[in-house]
């Protein structure tokens, strides 16, 4: 057993203590996990562009301040509470924002990838007993999605966690804890794309290019990709883009007729991995009018609102959501990892960036600006 | 042949002289069928709420004005053009305002029923050639969504029209030609509901209710029918609804929040049959937020906007929509005629009003006071 276990541990984290203040890296108090509840010493997290978003208050469900953010991490499990029967000391894992119980009634319906065990709590930024196990200059600390990685050690719940291959690199593969898996089951499992398909996807950072990897999988025939930082558009290409476009190239006429009628009648497919309502308008109408489906996977502010013409739909297009790229994350996680220590999806070329904690607001900068895929923070 | 044959005939019919305006009842000439055209002495015709629509200018592809609307009739081919290879002078046929060629690339998608062989003319009121059979006062008449059923004799493409069974009714299945191939499909075939879902229908009149009959037909457990007009629940109550609601009754609560509390985390399936873009909401909004799944059915003006929050799809709902119920017109409406006839699915039942042609504004008044459910014409 850990000399640590049953103890408080001291470490250091980035603490938001406030909406829209950069994060204060300080010394906080981890708690021992309570009852299935299990310790993480973190390896190393990515930096998600919706870390931004909950920093600035766009969900105020993902970030009840202060708090602690980041939810695309992977750690060796330091200590476990009572009844916590399936991770021990040592084991690698990834935890996971969106749990997988088996019991409840989202794990047990068929089309649901989405766990209610912990959702209320978790809305609130707390554990299942409703108390935190962060705290800092005296002061609660609320966590964030369950899983609070921007932290040396964190605490999660047993079913928010999963065991991975002990051969991957901890560094790589937490990034398969939010973007890969969200971004690649949008296209395989949402959107279910067949052999042959013409798709777009707005918005090239870590969620849309693995949006194009999950397209490419799929064996669509035509890949758009589509943004307006063109810097972006190499690695676009090497994640299996056929096309890349930025809408600025065509100011003055409207995107989406550009795109409908370059595909001679629009897109089988759209991803729109943004957040913007804008460009979600935009990935509807340039799919096709009586058979398109458009993704929604970019997460926009909570007062956001889509000005849709029902017309746009009733023609016979579908407009759908996806979260965690409905997988089941227990079971699915591993596999994804698996699947790229055999070479079949890209993790390595994700990452543009490695950081030091004390360097997580350069993070925000980078992508901010658009100079980034991910940033991996290595603890 | 019919002594007519190869000649004008003059016959009544009502015009739509002008947006906004009463029907006027005319003497018209209806030129003879040219090539791969087919004119039909009409039996009977349904009188559909998207003809006010389409009266009040809400849809302006569906009506070029001066037309002759009508979209869901019955009748007896009265002559057919050179090349007509598939009707003769007698068959009993159901115009199709959504064509079935064949051949064109929506025919042969896999995922559309919506034949584009004929759509940019009939968009514009026109036959294939760019021409109207319609003459009245010396003026041309536009036809409308390439069937116009408002006449006493119609022309139409020969893929608009299908032979059915000859002991059907015709003043009674004149109604599969929309309100009950659109509400039963968009179950069946767009949501594809199945055994013990609980799905919610906005809207009680014609299509509302064929959708019910549709979840019916699907084993849905709960069909909740919502109106604000409680004189349609004893009929929604025969086709199949286990709940009926007024949202009128839960005045100063979300009407949206009172029925996700009713069923316990929201609906599997919801469909809007109304066209109005308030009701949609409601209908995504009390759908299950992890897997729900609403379809839109009903016709809402083409600059109205659903103003919808995207957090609401990207939880993982659906918003799709249904044109003429996903069914492929050619091969599906002898098959509903036919289920018809066998006991399978109610017909007479959506039939409230008889009326004759000289009578077809007191239809339009019927509707817009829920009185009705389906006004038929006889002529």
């Amino acid at each position: 057993m850990a000399e640590t276990a049953g103890k408080v541990i001291k470490c250091r984290a980035a603490v938001a203590w406030a909406e829209k203040e950069p994060f204060s890296i300080e010394e906080v108090e981890v708690a021992p996990p309570k009852a299935h509840e299990v310790r993480i010493k973190m390896v190393a997290t990515g930096v998600c562009h919706s870390d931004i978003s909950f920093l600035n208050g766009l969900l105020p469900s993902a970030a009840k301040f202060p708090t602690i953010l980041g939810h695309e991490g992977a750690g060796i499990v330091e200590s476990v509470g009572e009844g916590v029967e399936n991770f021990k000391e040592g084991d690698h894992v990834i935890p996971l924002y969106m749990p997988q119980c088996f019991q409840c009634p989202g794990c047990r319906h068929p089309k649901s990838n989405q766990c209610l065990k912990l959702f209320p709590q978790q809305m609130q930024g707390l554990m299942q007993d409703g108390t935190t196990r962060f705290t800092c200059k005296g002061q609660s600390l609320h966590h964030s999605m369950g899983i609070s990685t921007f932290s040396e050690y964190t605490v999660v719940n047993d079913v928010s966690l999963v065991k991975i291959n002990e051969e991957a690199p901890l560094e790589k593969v937490c990034l398969i804890g939010c973007a890969i898996a969200t971004g690649y089951g949008a296209a395989l499992n949402t959107a279910k794309v067949e052999p042959g398909s013409r798709c777009a996807i707005w918005g090239l950072g870590g969620i849309g290019l693995a949006a194009v990897m999950g397209c490419r999988a799929a064996g669509a025939s035509k890949i758009y990709g589509i943004d307006i930082n063109p810097d972006k558009f190499e690695t676009a290409r090497k994640f299996g883009c056929t096309d890349v476009l930025n809408p600025k190239d065509f100011e003055g006429k409207k995107f989406a007729d550009v795109l409908t009628q370059m595909t001679g009648g629009g897109f089988d497919y759209t991803f729109e991995c943004i957040g913007n309502v804008n460009t979600m308008l935009d990935a509807v109408e340039s799919t096709n009018r009586f058979y398109g489906v458009t993704v929604l996977v970019g997460i926009a502010g909570h007062e956001k609102k889509m000005d849709l013409s029902p017309l746009l739909i009733v023609s016979g297009r579908t407009l759908k959501g996806s979260f965690f790229g409905g997988w089941r994350s227990v079971e699915s996680v591993p596999m994804l990892v698996d699947e790229y220590m055999s070479g079949k999806i890209m993790v390595d070329e994700f990452i543009t960036h490695k950081l030091k904690l004390d360097d997580i607001n350069q993070s925000l900068e980078l992508m901010k600006d658009g100079k980034c895929v991910r940033c991996v923070i290595h603890y």
